[in-house]
């Protein structure tokens, strides 16, 4: 058996998540599907953690043990002619048999979009939240969530249901910004940078929805309906009740995992 | 009668392009049957020209004339809210009477999307063409496009089939780029920058599937399959069967239409 690390990218739209269920689309089952082809065997993959229906990856890390005398660029190349188009294996590496995506992984970031510039973004719509309240005040945005940095207990910011050994987690980076230049059509992204938001943040966990509830928390400072300290006082309180909505999924990436 | 040009963006994933075809999704049935439920009359609507199936616009322009005491920008919110997601009115100025959005279109410009990263953009299947042939040299069709630049008879960059009173036309600007920075997500666009090359062409007007023959042919040169004089080998000799493959429509945009 040779175990192998696997870079995913997907685009979450079309899926129920990562994990396999049944008579749903997962990102699991499709991957599990291309070995079987791939390979001849069923193959038990196992992802850095969940993502949930309509989330997206730029970087997904799973991990895979197979029988198979597969270099790992021809292992990617036959997954990704066997995947859906909207999955891709972006890289495969061999690493030693008792690596583990999960138990190893050490820090994780994920990205969030915010388009607020009034009209929707027609293409971005899988990709963003189209936010409809209004022009967002980055600055109040960043200038809240300094609270969330480092060592706390974040159960106020998991959604319900999702039994953890513990609540604290570790946020290392948490940034606000809104997108400064209007490059006019050099880079990939299309219409005028200015009417996007990104929040990035990165931990060495999170909770169930953590990261779209920090989200909705803060946008609730950005259009005004809360003060910049607001974040604090929730942290404070312990009561789940007072953070703010979950963000929808569609804005949301895993962009990577550090092992 | 009171008339309006509208500025339109919309994603040409899910329809047969610009123009009404009887039982089939178009952006035109769209816009007109978003008229008839916001001011009660079926309106007739005149776009600056077709875009294809698959083919979509930043900044296509519409024009409409109707009896409404409505102003343009409660027209526009009203129109938003009745058109599906991927069809967004950006802008909506009343004009003269006489506007006509064909007849007094001066000059168009179209962006076309390549994405040679290797491995297929999973956020980009609907906005660009993912190159399958491998890395091209941007410069090298550059230099290649130089000789389309300017007046001259463009039949044999057209597909067979459209009948023109002329088929000259005047390219303004003919810009191909490879995007050079990696901005690592400061802006809507995701991945790597420098897997995006760029055609941006700007002319008086375009033969039916210009732009795309245009593109297939650059990519020819890019890839090494043709020397960099070939466009001008093609013009001279006018013949249709030597220019290269026709570009698939998903990488096109309608930039902007200049009245």
């Amino acid at each position: 058996m040779r175990t192998f690390k696997l870079t995913l990218a997907y685009d979450g739209t079309a899926y129920a998540g990562w994990q396999v269920q049944p008579g749903r689309p997962t990102i699991q089952e499709s991957l599990e599907t291309a070995f079987e082809t791939v390979v001849g065997q069923r193959v038990r993959t196992i992802a850095s953690g969940r993502t949930d229906a309509g989330v997206h990856a730029l970087g997904q890390v799973v991990s895979a043990s197979i029988q198979a005398a597969l270099s790992g660029e021809a292992l990617r190349r036959a997954l990704n002619a066997n995947l859906p188009r909207d999955i891709a294996v972006l890289d495969v590496a061999e690493v030693p048999p008792d690596f583990h995506a999960i138990r190893h992984a050490i820090r994780k970031r994920y990205r969030y979009q915010i388009h607020d510039g009034g009209v929707r973004d027609v293409f971005s719509l899988r990709f963003a939240w189209q936010y409809p309240y209004g022009r967002l005040d980055a600055g109040a945005m960043q200038r809240a969530s300094a609270a969330l940095l480092g060592c706390h207990d974040f159960r106020c910011f998991q959604s319900s249901g999702a039994e953890r050994r513990t609540t604290v987690r570790t946020i290392v980076d948490l940034t606000v910004f809104r997108n400064s230049s209007n490059e006019d059509g050099h880079c990939g992204g299309l219409g005028d940078r200015r009417d996007w938001i990104t929040v990035e943040v990165e931990a060495d966990g999170f909770l169930y929805n953590m990261v779209r509830a920090i989200v909705g928390t803060l946008t609730e400072v950005g259009r005004g309906k809360q003060p910049e300290h607001w974040p604090a006082v929730i942290l404070a309180t312990g009561d789940r009740g007072r953070a703010g909505p979950t963000a929808p999924p569609q804005g949301l990436f895993l962009v990577n995992v550090t092992y």
